[in-house]
């Protein structure tokens, strides 16, 4: 029977995709940096990510910006994942953290906090997971806060 | 690192867990019957329940109503995982079904059809799995669609 849940998830249903995801969402494109960050083995992850470029989620880059790195970058369809992404970071907010969020969303538009959702909660605006920034808030302690600082940083060289 | 996603997904993110919770928000509720309409072997369910149980997502339940047989039924933390199956939906509708969809839904409060999603796309109130009900539409051929109508029929038993 097709359902539009069930077909989905064949394609992204599983546990490393999502993650993945979820980094190249952060902008952490590389396969090195993807493979550090998320402490996934190079079989499973190049795996995944030929699923995803078979799926055309993702296409690879070699830009200038990259400095001719390979990249990996969300297409429009991937980038259409941000809401899945998003309302499980919303769930995982309230009832993982219990609202001691880990990460503190923030709408660059309007410049305030938003939970994760389809619109700001300060503006309204429809947010995706590429106009919000994110700052490590009262679910982190300061090594994390760092290690997040640390990442940021990687992610922007 | 402690984040929301992440977590999230190592209690609910993995392609049958996922697809249990979509049954029990259908209504699907018993062992024997998420094993059929699923086709997951007893083993996995039995794994994937006691991981549910045990994260409180879901509860076990005999009432009346099921005449005696033990059933699983969603939690409030479970029912807060509706976004994320209807973020599911809306982007396999869209990027797999190319709107053709399989199943419309409709919002049970205007009775008017609706994209699945935060609010009614129709009156713009917030809707959950439970606000809504599903019609086989474009996306199925006459036997998917007589499929789920018994699918539907034996849940309602």
């Amino acid at each position: 029977m097709p359902c539009s849940i069930a077909q989905t998830l064949d394609i992204i249903g599983e546990f490393w995709t999502l993650l993945i995801l979820r980094d190249l969402f952060l902008g952490n494109r590389r396969f090195s940096r993807l493979e550090a960050n998320l402490g996934i083995s190079k079989k499973v992850l190049s795996d995944r990510l030929k699923t995803l470029l078979a799926a055309e989620i993702i296409q690879q880059k070699s830009t200038k910006q990259s400095g001719g790195w390979l990249e990996y970058h969300l297409t429009e369809k991937g980038e259409a994942l941000g809401p899945v992404l998003l309302a499980l970071m919303a769930w995982g907010d309230h009832w993982v953290f219990n609202d001691k969020v880990p990460i503190q969303i923030i709408h660059k538009n309007c410049n305030h906090p938003t939970k994760p959702g389809e619109n700001c909660s300060h503006c309204g605006e429809p947010i995706n997971f590429n106009s919000v920034s994110g700052i490590p808030s009262a679910g982190m302690n300061k090594k994390e806060a760092a290690q997040w600082k640390s990442f940021r940083e990687s992610i922007d060289k």
